[in-house]
């Protein structure tokens, strides 16, 4: 393998065009200094373009699921695209990435598609995507550690994923974590896994943005790690799901890919994916993509119908797809450069809407998340208007595990959703406990399916 | 690969060493129509011993890392040592097997172990190591109705993993599924997985022993199979555990693995998938096994202090490890044979203590279901009398996901289970929000780490 002759390297770069400065990654720098835009992490690609495709892709296929530490990682096999300049010793891993491809064969059929996937981040160590970004950031506040920069702690606002994710990462680092978050708007069972896994969980009389300025302000203090999803080491991590689908599908690129948004920054990670692989021959055309939003909060929707000509911020209203209840998305410029180069569309679900969608999936042998399921509705809904055609292939992105959403489960089933569709719902039958009272029961039941 | 030059078969054999009937696997049929004893699926090794270790040991490397149906599963990337006779085709697979084992190195360490590997068996399409085994019963269900065996429905008495796992994966393949569960003893919430993927739940008025001796009876009637873990398929899916951890550990046999007990099928499944591996020259040794069941439901511990010399069925008492509350265990019989080769021993774990180890293990990054819980505390226990060594190694088998058990998780740090150590206990802290509140707290709190 030719890849040991090369040194390849990264930096933080601003993403403002007229402005472009940069710094270095060891550096405690979550926007640039000069004029306030949000940082890429900008990869030597003159370097990594020596290494022809096709090895490229040997190399990924060979690391994928690698019992070795740390290509066990879907991210870290992935090292010289993501973090190149890392020690070894210093990754934190959970094993992230490398979640499967699930083939939804019966669903495609019934939609006319060509294909349906479904990528499982949310089978994964915290259960959603962020793990894929946590140990990116995670393990580079090791190595700044390591290499004697004074850092104390990490921290982020967070009621959920991002929260659990850098919790379990700090835990197995050694690292103190600290989690700011509105007191009286989080019920404990939100907040369980940061609790478990030890970090120092702090309840502020405020709400979530005001969480947010008290993590800024607390982070300018440079010994504590800001985590939240403005630190765009995340997004490195996160672009690891592009390569993995196009590998899996055997480096085909799919018609379609369908994400749930609602800061943005998963849809941004899973553009610079792709372009890099375009970049560097990977693959020769870029799929298409569908950015699914609640309708509760969309902005991005109400920016795309006027042909992101401008883009305002809105007050998001609650829905059951409680990660993207977001108005205002740190990401927004990003996302919506992708989404232009990659002939996006933006669809939205209602609550009904993304509640079927999740509960049909489900019929399926899925178990979708409400965001998933508000990524079914927009598939479903962009089938319909034609816009995605029959014989196309799609994959859908999975965010977040099933198990993390009893509530919105039972709600469904239970009939506490309204609107939703009654033939998606189904109950526990009471049945005498005999064979003839269960015979009785199934021949009724056993002849509708 | 001169893996397609033989032809690989199995068959069902009794497990009663004075009857030895056999049968084929396409034959519906649980236990022996002769003895009644339970069956094994049996392996023609000749064949399998054809082909060197190394190759065996080669091949499934390169198909645990493959993205292509159906290697990407860790099961059927095994399948010559599974099903070596099903088609391709009729394989229903959602990606099982293949998890993480989880490098708990610093656990280790505070442990004063050479390494403590946790297999993230849970972290999985239905959130269980049930998914191992009910890829291979569906799949040779489908394959048995390809051939024309009038089968109509899946159908098992579970109130927990088995039914998620049974449901989906026949949600996958368009096979209607029938659970059976005592009414008014289990909450939707336990059962919403199975309601989601639109199964037949049946709601009986019974115990749970009257819903097996009632599915027993319905699937005495052949279109009906029965997917509880007394059918010896599901063992050969979950073999592929011992094969796994082997094989992430670069092909060493590790000193020592851990696991839950309760129906004692999964020991059964751990020892076979070793033994083969013995049989066919992967390895050369075998591992000690530690057997660790909850003490509220702890049989198999008091046989075990008798030398295994008899064995009592228990009324199990009611613990945190809820799938593992059985007091007569169906595959009792194969466990002890296997702890008895495997130079075994039985170890059993309050409610206090699976609960204090489950919370221990997440502040080291994890999130410990009770099962995993009772695990970890029957290896503490292990170490503190001396039966494990310093500088020996283990491997944990995590048998379910932590998002399971959030009433559990909220139990514990809510301080509402009895008698556990106060310090591993981890509260949310009211807090000002402002800089200098976070700052106050953070200078209590951040010392202590």
């Amino acid at each position: 393998m030719s890849l040991t002759k090369y040194q390849f390297r990264a930096q933080f770069r601003c993403t403002n065009d007229a402005c472009r400065k940069t710094y270095p990654l060891h550096q405690v720098i979550y926007s640039c200094s000069s004029c306030g835009e949000l940082l890429n992490v900008e990869h030597d690609l003159d370097s990594l373009k020596k290494i022809p495709a096709n090895e490229w892709k040997s190399t990924f296929e060979s690391r994928f699921r690698s019992s070795q530490f740390p290509n066990a990682s879907g991210v870290w096999g992935k090292k010289e695209w993501v973090l190149p300049e890392i020690k070894d010793e210093n990754i934190i891993t959970s094993g992230e990435g490398t979640t499967h491809l699930y083939d939804a064969s019966r669903f495609a059929k019934d939609l006319g598609l060509k294909s349906l996937h479904v990528k499982q981040c949310g089978v994964s160590h915290t259960g959603s995507f962020k793990d894929l970004g946590m140990t990116v950031l995670v393990s580079q506040v090791n190595q700044m550690i390591a290499d004697g920069v004074p850092i104390k702690a990490v921290a982020c606002a967070s009621t959920g994923d991002t929260s659990a994710a850098l919790a379990s990462y700090a835990a197995k680092a050694g690292i103190p974590a600290i989690i700011l978050l509105p007191a009286n708007k989080v019920s404990t069972a939100q907040l369980i896994q940061p609790v478990s896994n030890g970090a120092i969980v702090l309840a502020l009389e405020t709400d979530f943005d005001g969480c947010m300025a008290v993590v800024k302000e607390l982070t300018q203090e440079k010994s504590i790690y800001l985590a939240n999803s403005m630190n765009s080491l995340r997004i490195e991590g996160q672009k690891s799901i592009s390569i993995e689908i196009t590998q899996q599908l055997g480096w085909q690129v799919p018609d379609w890919v369908v994400i749930p948004g609602g800061n943005l920054g998963n849809v941004s990670a899973l553009g610079m994916g792709f372009e890099m692989m375009l970049e560097l021959g990977l693959i020769d055309k870029l799929p298409r993509i569908i950015l699914a939003q609640a309708k509760n909060a969309s902005p991005l929707y109400d920016s795309f119908k006027k042909g992101f000509a401008e883009f305002s911020p809105v007050t998001a209203e609650k829905t059951l797809a409680s990660a993207i209840q977001i108005g205002d998305p740190v990401s927004v410029k990003k996302a919506i450069r992708v989404l232009k180069k990659f002939n996006g569309i933006v669809e939205v679900a209602t609550e009904e809407e993304l509640a079927n969608a999740s509960a049909k999936g489900d019929l399926y042998g899925l178990y979708n998340d409400p965001h998933t399921g508000v990524a079914l509705a927009a598939l479903l809904k962009s089938i319909q208007s034609g816009e995605v055609k029959q014989n196309e292939s799609v994959v859908v992105i999975s965010t977040a595990n099933g198990l993390k959403f009893t509530e919105f489960k039972l709600a469904f089933h239970e009939g506490k959703i309204p609107k939703v569709e009654e033939a998606l719902r189904n109950v526990i039958l009471p049945c005498k406990p005999t064979l003839s009272g269960v015979m009785e029961i199934l021949g009724k039941h056993l002849k509708k399916t």
